[in-house]
């Protein structure tokens, strides 16, 4: 590419109309001069070829994607990872803000994944390491999109809990028990206080536990559970499956009295979430399986911050994301943004709940309510109810425990003189 | 996890009814001992917990994974690659296989995926780096899938070619061209000699080339092709969109002449592919899109060849991946690999055929059977026919001439001589 070639993909915000543009935000690592890089990205991923042969046409000014901002962030000796087929030499980290016409493909989310991260960046020249790290999406584009139908508050509003965070609970042993003795353990967990039990997300729909009926039970049971308590419960089912049967299924499991569904997105895909989203009766949740394989690696891949951002614009009411702790392998700052991915302010988009995860028991919403600093997060521990030594009903009870003695400032071992599950749980799971 | 915990986990062959297990092969990097390490993936990625409180009982015997080899094929003294929450000290780089008894989910591939790469394995305790090699699968669960219906026997019978690699071709200017000239351009291709004449990954059902028109018209033009050449033609359109937009758009598309549909697999997702094999009336080709993110970072995420094989399981009838050359950021190895998993023997689920793409003219169809060694192939150039500084019709003649001079034994130079497409062809893209 000329330098006359490359400088017609560049251009600045306000010589377009940014209405018809996404802005896509990559980090990445050249061996050739940045500009042309950053061209050769705008070229593959819009017009690679922009005229018929013989014919005097130019279709880069409406197809085109254009560079709006680029800067050379650093220069390194060797890519800050070695591959087997790129360059190792010298190279350019750099970032670069690319308009990219929405009209090239329209307000599908398939379509926008090939834009942004498809062959277009992946394998564009120069480029040794890709990272696509955010995208702007203008109101124009925004609006064909309905997002959460429940959101934050419409949660709230079906659980009547407005003061405090959500008590989320993974129904243990996930994996192998039949619908009865599920049911029982769901029971015992909400009359201990759990709001919400749900399926793990390795449980589907399966001979063992057939999805009619371990929601037929546990929706009976949830209902039985509200009386008892005089709370609202829900019951959040996994129905991750062929996209065919999502429909389907989640028309069964409301029927049954299951009261909010799961999917585990990046396995049955976005587009099927959203698809969902228009369907569905009760809120969506998000599972985060298969999303670390394309964003935990720095300079490689995907944001796991955009991906959150898509699930919310797919139209998830709340989104299981990792938490903190080293056992999630995910930096603090990446759990802060993927929590606020959830929560800022998206044109009419509504806020999804963000519900960090990982081995958490009755201290954990204390202490994720000091790092995050609002009641807008959900909990969800496993074994910290279910595995609790005194059954799941007192698992149930230690979480609320914990939050109390949080809330009213006393300290957790002052609080569990007097409160025995978490006393038990404190001995448990703590440390 | 105790030595005698961890010891639970492990199962060879022999004890196993592996008609009743997938095996899952891996390659991690682990900062603990090994075989705890092991017995962790095992743990997380099916019975986390395996009882009860307060109930004798163990589910692992039925439902638990198992590992069936486990060896250290290095020692080092950081993982191979530093990530930001991982610990940087002494690894072992160890390769596992597990027995996973696929009646945990069933037969549905995005359960498989959860469970193969999802939390378990991304977030298991004491492994830095991981990456999903293969997936070995039993008749037992492969008898539930149909894979392609036509395979490469059927495009062959489509197109009546038995004798030689398959000529695609991405109609160029990918983006931005209406219907008439887009089908003008598709048909100067296929009269030059172009098997299948495609629409560019990045080309969908858009305002300004609605599929409907753009297949109505370009399905007109097939047909008249296949009269005046006397060759059969194949239009094959991207329906690539929303999921539950996909079988809308191949029945319109089918019923407009369009005779193969491509979807940008991993956008859409696999089960969509699925359940669109299900339907379809014609040869589904899948294209790469996205899978990069996730497949070329070394020891992480998962294998490209074992996406090939996921797509060919799911319905596949040829596979558009990355081709030989630096361009492609691919190793030889991997392209031969993926080639490989698109036509060798698996049961009863035909072959796929492998499309390697990327750059490719006149010399490649001769050059990529050389490194093949069958004809069982295409190439699908876009430049190499559209802008071919002749045109289409002459980039197409180009392909043939290319291939029929190799088939010859006679060398490009030569054949070029009394061949002007090729020649020019060789000006404008050899080096």
């Amino acid at each position: 590419m000329t330098k006359k070639q490359s400088k017609d993909f560049f251009s600045d915000r306000s010589s377009l109309d940014m209405d018809q543009y996404l802005v896509f935000d990559y980090v990445f690592e050249s061996f050739i001069d940045p500009e042309e890089a950053a061209a050769h990205l705008c070229q593959e991923q819009s017009t690679a070829q922009w005229k018929r042969v013989g014919v005097d046409e130019d279709l880069r000014e409406q197809f085109g994607a254009k560079v709006i901002e680029l800067s050379v962030e650093k220069t390194l000796d060797h890519p800050s990872l070695k591959l087997p087929s790129v360059s190792d030499t010298r190279s350019y980290v750099c970032r670069v803000k690319i308009a990219h016409p929405h009209g090239n493909f329209g307000p599908k989310l398939p379509n926008l994944l090939t834009a942004a991260c498809g062959e277009g960046a992946f394998f564009s020249p120069g480029i040794s390491l890709i990272k696509l790290i955010d995208i702007e999406f203008p109101s124009k584009f925004l609006e064909h999109f309905e997002g959460p139908k429940f959101g934050v508050e419409g949660l709230r509003d079906i659980l009547g809990i407005y003061d405090r965070p959500i008590f989320f609970g993974v129904v243990k042993p996930n994996i192998g028990l039949p619908p009865e003795p599920f049911a029982e353990l769901a029971r015992q967990s909400w009359l201990g206080g759990l709001d919400i039990a749900k399926d793990d997300e390795l449980l589907g729909d399966v001979p063992w536990s057939p999805l009619s009926k371990r929601t037929a039970l546990v929706g009976k049971v949830r209902k039985e559970c509200e009386k008892a308590t005089g709370m609202a419960k829900i019951y959040l089912v996994n129905i991750t499956d062929e996209v065919d049967r999502l429909i389907e299924l989640h028309d069964i499991v409301v029927r049954n009295g299951a009261n909010a569904v799961m999917l585990n997105t990046m396995t049955v895909g976005l587009s099927a979430a959203r698809m969902l989203q228009k369907h569905t009766k009760v809120p969506l949740v998000a599972h985060f399986d298969f999303i670390a394989a394309f964003t935990r690696i720095p300079n490689y891949g995907v944001s796991s911050e955009l991906f959150t951002k898509l699930q919310r614009l797919a139209g998830f009411d709340s989104i299981i994301l990792p938490g903190f702790g080293s056992r999630m392998k995910t930096s603090d700052s990446e759990v802060f943004n993927n929590v606020e991915e959830c929560l800022k302010p998206m044109g009419h988009i509504k806020p999804s709940l963000p519900v960090p995860a990982g081995s958490q028991w009755a201290a954990s919403t204390g202490e994720l309510h000091q790092k995050l600093n609002t009641i807008d997060f959900g909990i969800v521990p496993g074994r910290g109810v279910f595995g609790h030594p005194m059954g799941p009903r007192a698992g149930a009870a230690s979480l609320l425990q914990g939050w109390e003695a949080y809330h009213r400032g006393i300290p957790l071992e002052d609080y569990a003189k007097s409160h025995v599950e978490l006393r038990a749980s404190m001995e448990a799971f703590g440390n």
